[in-house]
């Protein structure tokens, strides 16, 4: 490997074969020296689980010039770590994630292996970023959102990123309108409404499926949601300090006299 | 069941059968009607992950006067959307999680399914209160914790939380001295320095077991791992807001012109 070029990690969630991560590590490697380390199979809503129970196996896929490609048995964030502490010898310039099948957007990224593996990324001091393009389908067009991620991209290896933080960029889907642009936004109020699909089986046993169904509910100018709506790129600021700042004071009057 | 006492529902992620879920249940039944739904075996580290690959099986083992309680197959959270969804009829008053054995100070939070589940509890709109012993142990003493417990409880079913939030309540190891008190706190700035046990297994492969250690980092008086080292119980309010707010406005300039 070349020592100018930056050093790209990726993975995702949905797989390695997924076609949202090969169009990212295509779109990588015109930028850079690249490590996939990403899921063997789909762990979509997997959030921020790790293995502890299990063995983790590494296999590797391809070892050619400038790009590096393991699959694993484990969740994003297990990828993550194991690229960082066991594969990789020196820490990459950035990490980037997905492109995810289907919104991160609102409440979605509490469940979301893709940004989890990100936000572990920014746990470990790494500029880290998520791409979701607003399109469950495996047949999805990731085309319109290349020259947006290759831009974002170059920026942040030249400017980096706050400490503390990771990026959640969400991409709408516009057909055949252009991208209107980019939005810094914040977490957007939408829900899912949980529906179980109850079965029997033939041993006359109970069984559920989770099903549900998003609802977004961005309807402030300065939310995830609200941006996707109009045509724009969302960008989210994201913390892993969890903490209610804004209530410390109110809480410490109410429980601790 | 009789109309005028609260509703509790526990979840936990060490499983139905652990110590730390078995001491809360007593604690609980003083207090009110009960309903358990928790994973069948221990789902340590499996944060907010739902199961969307497989079907969810809830499991009744217990359907007595005042006192509910199911095991399933899938996640703490999976647990409380089939309480929520499934299997109670009205909605619960309070959501507690844990006793964990082991912290969910600082960074750990990210990883828990303890308290993930009770931040799930929050995004229904139900007060929710995860706890954590600070001992990893499954002979941990859990007698010292029970009355700062019913106390919490009681309270937060007296005033409620505030909307949006939940609380990460941990609780110290003190042996023989008392608890002092009880602290509002922000998360600290501990981490995990990740060491992978790497092995061959009998047919010459590697594999690797995650492990790792603990670094507790709560310098400031503010934090929890400060409250924790001098004796206080330390009380997170959390959200699952997940946006930096504070830098919005840093990014707008940087990332969108």
């Amino acid at each position: 490997m070349t020592k100018k070029k930056p050093l790209i990690l990726i993975t995702n969630d949905d797989g390695i074969d997924a076609p949202g991560i090969r169009a990212l590590i295509d779109a990588m490697r015109s930028i850079g020296r690249i490590v996939v380390v990403a899921p063997d199979q789909g762990r979509s809503g997997q959030a921020h689980a790790i293995t502890v129970n299990s063995p983790l196996r590494p296999k590797l896929l391809i070892n050619s010039h400038d790009h590096l490609e393991y699959s694993t048995n484990g969740t994003p964030v297990d990828c993550v770590k194991l690229a960082l502490k066991i594969i990789m010898t020196e820490k990459p310039d950035i990490l980037v994630s997905g492109i995810n099948h289907g919104t991160n957007a609102s409440i979605n990224i509490v469940y979301s292996g893709t940004m989890a593996a990100t936000i572990e990324g920014s746990m470990e001091g790494i500029p880290s970023v998520g791409f979701s393009l607003c399109d469950f389908s495996m047949e999805a067009d990731f085309g319109p959102s290349i020259p947006w991620i290759t831009k974002l991209v170059r920026a942040i290896l030249n400017d980096g990123l706050p400490k503390g933080i990771c990026l959640n960029v969400n991409i709408p889907v516009t057909n055949d309108e252009p991208i209107k642009g980019m939005k810094i936004t914040r977490q957007g109020e939408g829900n899912w409404a949980e529906e179980f699909d109850h079965r029997i089986d033939p041993r006359g046993r109970d069984y559920y499926w989770m099903t549900g169904k998003y609802n977004g509910n961005g309807h402030d100018s300065d939310t995830d949601e609200w941006a996707l709506d109009r045509g724009y790129i969302s960008i989210q600021p994201v913390t892993f300090d969890l903490t209610a700042h804004h209530l410390l004071s109110t809480l410490e009057k109410q429980l601790t006299r």
